[in-house]
């Protein structure tokens, strides 16, 4: 998505080597027409891997999440961070470390809405070192369910994150990759530069 | 939207007097076709309210949010419950005290996102007491903005917040109604009901 990376650079912060802001149009304040742009483009790539559900975190993972569930007509599962007073028993739990905050959450999900042998694709906001997809993925693995793929927003491949998911065999797609955030610049990998690795 | 009144009556659980669990379709489980249902109706009752700007709060309400911003061709804001580290100096900040999880907490926007003058659409979940739409409120009015609707997917109307909301003047527009959810039974008003009140 070329509009997804435009506006990155346009509107993109970096505030750090490690840490891009995009408040304006994914974590904060919203673009829905950009959102849905993002949909059909994770609708594009996972529409052959027969997925059932969506499975993202609140609160920036939601957007994306709820585009692409339109448009391969699936439902989407927002785990939450912390327990809420209405949710049920049986909840299938994993914990996540942010590096970012430096504390350990747990992030949880109702038992009861993943079915065994359910397909389920993964969506994030942020790939980063790969915590979060991986609690994810667990959680699907307790009920019993599989993974059928992991679609990210924004890469930033020098955390490590898509290397480690892509070792454990997850078919991973992300719709822009950031190769470095140094000299407080967004440098993305070329088209020709991915071919490459 | 006469098939959210379905999915609450189908798939809604009553679990006290007060209290109406829908983690299958808005609150845990989103589901996308409804939710762009429901953004299409909102779009219809405000799109001539000249509305610039969606104000929301994560997690819950950010579904229906995305879709109405998509329908109206706006951007979506989503106060966040906690302060994030990447978020900016100048929050505007207003406080929601939540009868079910009996705690008070801020809610934040940062204030960049936010013009004098922007006429505001505040979207929500639920609509109980009324507490979390007047924060909002207060937030927009902090920005030197000015609240133009508020739209609701679920109206508890026993719970008395869209009273408190209409006698400040605000126009609300609640897409279910409902009037009691006693005796573990879910009962909306009647359109000839509404008449009458």
């Amino acid at each position: 998505v070329e509009k997804l990376k435009q506006k990155i650079a346009e509107e993109g912060r970096v505030l750090s080597n490690s840490v891009l802001k995009v408040d304006s149009f994914l974590n904060h304040q919203v673009d829905p027409a950009l959102m849905d742009e993002i949909g059909k483009e994770f609708c594009r790539q996972f529409k052959d891997s027969g997925i059932d559900k969506i499975l993202t975190i609140e609160s920036s993972g939601i957007a994306p999440a709820v585009f692409t569930g339109l448009h391969l007509g699936i439902p989407v599962i927002f785990a939450r961070k912390r327990k809420s007073l209405t949710m049920a028993d049986k909840l299938l739990t994993s914990s996540v470390y942010s590096f970012t905050k430096r504390e350990r959450n747990d992030i949880a999900i109702s038992g009861e809405l993943l079915a065994q042998n359910d397909q389920v694709l993964i969506i994030d906001d942020f790939l980063a070192n790969g915590e979060a997809a991986l609690a994810m993925a667990d959680i699907v693995q307790q009920a019993g369910a599989n993974v059928a793929g992991i679609g990210i927003v924004i890469e930033k491949a020098f955390q490590g994150g898509a290397s480690k998911l892509r070792a454990k065999g997850y078919h991973v797609e992300s719709l822009a990759v950031i190769e470095s955030l140094e000299k407080e610049t967004v440098k993305f990998y070329s088209e020709s530069e991915e071919v490459q690795l």
